[in-house]
């Protein structure tokens, strides 16, 4: 950030009163600028003892698999963006079961929250952001051509929960 | 927003290609400024069987009562925003049991994130965007006294949780 969103001004990076970290400010219209994490909301789609993967076609990572999922949007519930990233990216309606993990990496100032969720049929198809949607059976999970550490961590908890005969949130931190 | 961060040009509101929503865009620089929901992580600290209120000394809600929290940072993971804000709200570093609450706030672009917590001992005090810290019981509750439905939803889910026995993570939606 170098300019004010509100008035154009050129921000500097100061500390401020009454807080405890420095923020961009606008010397001009004393706008302080807050930046925060973002939530990346999606679903791991499951059929029967299959789940449901994407092949990205975009940048960072494509050609690797992933757990259908994208930025969460002013104006939706977390449930609301991670049925619409399904929706986006695989090309069909699933129905959340419940939240599966809670994943932060802060460095790059995310946070994944990943559901499980229902497929209503067979009749998924790749968004413009896949190159291919595929199911998997456990034995079949392409480990080594995984996009992301939060869908490795979800699709492991979702097997250790499975053969424990559990279903519960689990909440993880990845750290460079 | 008014003006490109990046380069201090007048944007626009408008489609851009591949994409599904209005962005405000830079014809300058061509920088697209995404706008996303925010994380409001907090703890809901419990000794024996009380809980932990805080009173708001600040707008919005000044005066009245709230489960303690407020934005994540960049840089945290949800966990470490949640412990942070009671430390700056309640003066005491609480110890995480578990995820408790995942409640969205569409129209105002929160999500907010609450964990249960264990109190060290009785040394809280209010920091200073809190009045004033108290236990309550759960007859105590100041039910006609919260800031925000969120924390309304977390203790309600509290308390019916503690009855039935069982410790669960709650999702809600609340719309205006």
């Amino acid at each position: 950030m170098k300019f004010c969103s509100q008035c154009g001004h050129p921000v500097i990076f100061k500390h401020v009163p009454d807080d405890n970290r420095a923020r961009y400010v606008c010397e001009n219209c004393h706008t302080i600028h807050y930046q925060n994490p973002s939530i990346v909301a999606g679903c791991l789609p499951v059929w029967e003892d299959r789940v449901l993967l994407c092949r990205r076609a975009i940048a960072p990572r494509e050609g690797l698999w992933n757990i259908p999922a994208g930025y969460l949007e002013n104006g939706e519930s977390v449930e609301e963006g991670a049925i619409r990233e399904v929706e986006e990216e695989a090309g069909t309606k699933v129905k959340i079961r419940s939240l599966h993990t809670v994943f932060s990496i802060p460095h790059v100032n995310l946070v994944y929250m990943h559901y499980l969720a229902d497929l209503p049929d067979l009749n998924f198809s790749p968004g413009v952001e896949s190159l291919e949607c595929q199911l998997f059976a456990e034995h079949e999970i392409p480990w080594d051509e995984m996009a992301f550490n939060s869908s490795v961590f979800s699709l492991q908890k979702f097997y250790s929960d499975l053969h424990n005969g559990q279903r519960q949130v689990h909440t993880g931190v990845y750290r460079r």
